[in-house]
């Protein structure tokens, strides 16, 4: 047998970069487990259903719905990959429940007057929102889902932490016994004032987690994605660098309750996933070495870049911890703090006494 | 302290690509301590000798040289990154010794009739050649180089060997329990033909490793590098799924002999460098099971491309093993080699008894 294999050098690792995403996708361990559980693990929730699969893609959310008994799925995919979708569904000899269509969900038709009793979607992007496709899961639910229908996901949590990002800053103080501090500084000058997507390590948070933002699927609306914003005080829960910000989203299943809640976290003690975590590094100047108990005030908002929809401009501000007006009661170290803390604690001791 | 952090969205996670580059270079543990080793620890072969860094970049190696006790150190860099590699050299408090010029090496200038007693440089590009830069080094050397001068690294040597690539085939037999067959032939077909930056784990060459070429950069020529050929017949070291074709290569330095020799190794069973393996995989119907002790014929050519001097074009052809000649003697388990075997060590023994 003879075959030549004759390369042409203009593509070299470059060629075809949709296909290698789709690898990217399928291969990350903790996404595809989650939806392979929260699908198969519900059969109850698919048997004899009728499915919406919104961004398809390969197909393979749409299959776990069939294994899971769906009756029905319609898979809706945009791109052509939606001719592979369909060769992987007849691959795996379900073409008689699954329906691909190749369109946007917003041009996609359903027969006249159905509706569906779930939709399943993978649409998260980098830090959630980040060139991802809630907006058309959205339309999709408002136009072709039941009343009670489901959503799969249903919720999403979007969390930010102060950390340190040692990576960027002091990874550079000393590589292989050379002071490279200038390289780091020009590594984030570079990329100044651009989240990057990195994965931090769960002890370089400098705070568990702080939730910017909530979203129930079945009810959220786009108008509500179009801007997010926070302006806090997080108390510091050990001390350590703050050279930025961490974010990162979790988002939870439908289940029957019976078991612990079905989720796919992104969090830095979770699994790493393709989307890492994304990081805000400050500039130099604005970091700052903190002590447990120590306040941090920022605010931080996500807005909907007005060229191009998917996308999202972060705007990070440092404020005065002095200035801010902190929770009720306060852990953090300021004077003003642990009197009101003990205020209160001793108006609940009265309160209870009497 | 306030400061905002506006993100520009046009530029998110794309720009500046040339120092993410040089942070996944800087950041590569077996490569920098290759070098690290090879240079630190021969200062009896650095002190006091004049050195010539080719591609500085960052110039972490000069400053090794430096720190190994040479005298003068040249470091030369084409890119903007001189400037970098300027303030980097000052931070460590070496511009007595190390002089950067932001030039490429075919435009610097030696002081009038000076000549260097080094040559380090990392020049290497996937699978050695492809887009390195061993040109400008070899060019260096002749013009630059004392005639008993040092390289560091000395010699190159490449490796080819058969092997199994489940991440381009079996991955996509059941995947999360779904037939995505179709997928991986799609992927497969799309890069069809292109050699791919993989990591192989050991177990999947078929093969400890041919040596498709070995060069002594202290005499290798630059015509020499135009077209690299071989014409071979492995034999199977272990039985296994033949995908593919895994290229990697090996780099050594000049040492006082006491030791180990020092090399840099890209192999599927080193430590993974930012080289990985490059491999070649094979169309479907050229996939076979391979046996112990089945002979493998094939020729591989690596070609310089003709518009772009610094790629390379990968040519694999797979022969006919029954057509083809084998070593002498041969380990395969083809009749006319176990004879020609049997038949030479026959000689052999009535060789040793006269």
């Amino acid at each position: 047998m003879e075959f030549t294999d004759q390369i042409d050098p203009a593509s070299y690792f470059d060629s075809y970069e949709d296909l290698k995403v789709h690898e990217l996708m399928l291969t990350d361990q903790p996404r595809q487990e989650a939806y392979q559980k929260a699908i198969l693990g519900n059969r109850a929730l698919f048997e004899g259903k009728t499915v919406l699969d919104v961004g398809a893609g390969t197909g393979i959310l749409s299959i776990f719905c069939a294994q899971a008994g769906a009756s029905k799925v319609y898979a809706v995919e945009a791109s052509n990959l939606a001719r592979l979708a369909r060769a992987v569904v007849e691959e795996n000899q379900l073409q008689a429940v699954i329906e691909v269509s190749e369109c946007k969900v917003e041009d996609f038709q359903l027969p006249e007057g159905e509706r569906v009793d779930i939709i399943v979607s993978e649409w998260m992007g980098f830090f959630l929102l980040h060139e991802g496709m809630l907006d058309s899961v959205l339309y999709a639910r408002d136009k072709f889902l039941k009343p009670n229908g489901l959503m799969f996901p249903d919720t999403a949590t979007l969390y930010v932490a102060p950390c340190s990002v040692p990576s960027r800053f002091d990874r550079w103080e000393s590589l292989s016994g050379v002071s490279m501090r200038c390289f780091g500084r020009a590594l984030r000058e570079q990329n100044s004032g651009n989240p990057e997507v990195l994965t931090v390590a769960p002890e370089h948070l400098l705070y568990d987690g702080h939730i910017i933002a909530w979203f129930d699927l079945m009810e959220v609306t786009t108008e509500e994605l179009n801007s997010i914003e926070v302006k806090d005080v997080i108390v510091a829960s050990r001390s350590g660098k703050l050279q930025g910000f961490c974010i990162w989203f979790e988002c939870t299943f439908p289940g029957d309750g019976a078991e612990e809640q079905l989720q796919l976290s992104t969090s830095p003690s979770a699994s790493e996933t393709h989307w890492k975590q994304t990081v805000i590094p400050l500039p130099e100047d604005a970091c700052e070495e903190l002590e447990e108990r120590d306040p941090v005030a920022f605010s931080l908002t996500m807005t909907r870049n007005k060229e191009t929809n998917r996308r999202y401009d972060l705007q990070l501000t440092l404020l005065d911890a002095e200035k801010e007006e902190h929770h009720l009661p306060c852990e953090c170290h300021m004077t003003k703090c642990i009197l009101m803390k003990t205020h209160l604690e001793k108006m609940q001791v009265e309160e209870e006494q009497h």
